[in-house]
């Protein structure tokens, strides 16, 4: 018998069919003689019909009051859970985040998990029954007031209690197989892979892959908890996001292959590019120009600096960040022109990264050059580059994004046989 | 300076317009020199849209889920209302009933308050910030898990609480602009009752009246708190419900009129009428059946027993009770006709139950005779009378009940000149 936790997305409880379904599958789970705890989002479109309320009573609504607002959802998502697996004939038990003893610090939206004390869910399995957590939320700790985690935070949840009741593994259901060498919709021949490290899924997810997020592997990886994303709309296998211990394990074992230099290629067209030109060459510029975009607390991704021109004196300096970040890091640079001394800000918002991630990097030579020469085969223009140990991202022109992708797809036979399947949707 | 508990029903916030409009009124309030604390129902329909999503995943759900989901209703509408008072420039926190204190017994649906511990409340009036409560829902004492009053709750919350904290009145907005001598909608002469004791309105609430819940006005009675009901479409002063000291001293205070000797009508007409015939005429009879029925949980109201018939030795006892309990109490009688030994059970749910009620009605001869007289007068026929100090009730056809209010209403010289003012919809 295992301790398993379940996360299932907003798309995957959409409506009163979807709890049904979901309900049967964790029944199923629990008949199959697991101990099964659950976190859940809200259902389909509730956030955004929550956050459209607010919007009609208040263009600037207090943070504390939008959290309070936002997770009236796993409210009703996890009771009508809890009300359809009682329908087939198990107990299952709804808990707010707070029951559920996930304590946060308070920064309202983006509230971090400082504690987890899962004392009514022990109880509660111990008592026979299924309890159901309401995903995404918690509650501060000094002030007692509701918070939420943020993007991607229902799976936060379910990792974090997965580590604090020692779980043999949280199961992140999702409308996806698992996690893809590319996203299926940009690449239809895109490879599901069935076993993936903490470190590759970390590269992927900043790159742009969106099937987990950030946090969650940072605090799987902490915990050494394996993670299984896989679909609730199928029982095939997903992907398992593990150590690299964890994986030559299953590849002894058998149950895996051996592991793929490369794991994956990701694109990510949310960024945009901002040129600070003619700024003086010498001692300590660069530096102005990122303190005053961290002082802005701009997220700045790839930084490239162009040799001097001897003649002038000056070079530009060329970085990226969130497009959504852009007019602020404009503001930032303008208003510490001072400082700073460059000549003129260029924004460009028509850029993709794309990036290559895989752990076989590091043993395996020749990758860039495969890399390249794709790229230049598929006449892709590179305008800026930058590595780490298990990852090389470009950035190039957004409408040459797809044909990139599928160009290094290809050229690293990544390519499966068949077609990926998509389903719509996605969850919170 | 005074400490005002205001309650807001459903239909005062039914969207996002509505709420602003409340939260103007708090805001003013509090500009006037007081301390506010709001309680605040779920919008308009939300209850009943939960109730349909919880109907389509299962036919029975467990009550403590039920709970849990409809408790997102008050979560829903108290983070937006706090939200437009914090834009109108005022600092406003919402709590749900268990933050507020609200502790009840684990009786899921139907929770009575066994205690009131406002103590994040009272911090944040001493902040300066106006606390904004979720009614109709608290948390259990034992199992600490979420519960809701049951009908009527919000009203109860806010009393309690009112008088928890020793508040100076509790005032209950509504879509009407407060008690009526009559329902409007049935008597468009019905005039508005400035003062009414606990007591007529205790009767008034038993007999059909619908603005106020009985354990809502159980509670101000039991702490001699005052309740001031009125609309919060309008600023008119609503009808204040007093001990009869304090409506002795308002007027005696010139604040009001003396008091009428009957303060209103009201039809009921949601009872039925059961008849058990033929019931041998002997000591224990009554006893075996009234013992049925209170096993099965049957709230009887009024009790007939018929003269026994001397050649038979047999006789009838009518009683009537809630519509919605009329076909378990016919179960509760046929499952022991063993012991009651009656010849047959009739029902009839085509009754309505007319109440005349006034506190003057003790010391005042001479009200039966025109009661009675009035019925007489637009041919009404009466079936079954029961009378209590400050109430005369009857059971009469169900078509009739209209008739009879209006003839009763004019004979005790209630009618107004005007036409009373009636809103849409109701709140919970």
């Amino acid at each position: 018998m295992s301790l398993i936790v379940q996360k299932y997305g907003g798309s995957s409880v959409a409506d009163a069919a979807s709890v049904k379904r979901v309900a049967r599958r964790i029944v199923d789970t629990k008949k199959a003689g697991h101990d099964v705890v659950v976190v859940v989002s809200a259902m389909g479109d509730t956030t955004d019909e929550l956050l459209d309320l607010a919007e009609q009573v208040s263009p600037l609504p207090p943070p504390r009051e939008l959290d309070m607002l936002l997770t009236a959802g796993e409210r009703i998502s996890m009771a009508l859970l809890a009300m359809a697996i009682h329908d087939l004939g198990a107990e299952a038990r709804s808990y707010t985040g707070s029951q559920a003893g996930l304590i946060t610090d308070s920064a309202h939206g983006a509230a971090r998990i400082i504690d987890v004390s899962p004392g009514r869910i022990t109880e509660a399995l111990e008592q026979g029954a299924i309890p159901i957590v309401a995903g995404f939320q918690g509650v501060a700790q000094d002030t007692k007031d509701v918070t939420t985690l943020g993007r991607g935070g229902s799976d936060t949840t379910a990792v974090a209690l997965a580590a604090a009741m020692g779980a043999d593994v949280c199961e992140i259901y999702t409308d996806v197989d698992g996690v893809f060498s590319a996203d299926p919709r940009v690449v239809p021949k895109a490879r599901q892979v069935p076993f993936i490290t903490y470190e590759e899924m970390l590269e992927l997810a900043a790159v742009g892959a969106k099937v987990l997020h950030l946090r969650c592997v940072e605090y799987a990886r902490r915990f050494s908890l394996p993670i299984h994303v896989r679909s609730s709309f199928s029982t095939k296998e997903g992907t398992w996001v593990m150590s690299p211990d964890a994986i030559t394990a299953a590849i002894a074992e058998g149950r895996a292959m051996e592991q793929p230099i490369i794991s994956g290629v990701a694109a990510d067209i949310n960024d945009a590019k901002i040129t600070v030109v003619g700024v003086p060459d010498k001692p300590g510029e660069a530096a102005a120009i990122f303190r005053a975009l961290a002082n802005a607390k701009i997220n700045v991704d790839m930084i490239v600096q162009n040799v001097s021109a001897a003649a002038t004196g000056r070079t530009d300096v060329t970085f990226t960040c969130p497009q959504g970040s852009a007019q602020q890091a404009m503001d930032a640079l303008q208003s510490n022109s001072g400082d700073i001394g460059f000549e003129a800000l260029n924004v460009d918002d028509q850029i993709a990264k794309i990036s290559l991630v895989g752990a076989g990097m590091r043993s395996h030579p020749g990758v860039s050059a495969t890399f390249f020469s794709a790229l230049a085969d598929a006449s892709v223009n590179v305008e800026m580059i930058s590595t780490s140990e298990i990852r090389i991202s470009i950035v190039t022109r957004v409408d040459d994004a797809q044909r990139a992708v599928q160009a290094i797809h290809s050229a690293f036979g990544l390519d499966a046989d068949g077609e990926a399947v998509v389903y719509a949707g996605t969850g919170r």
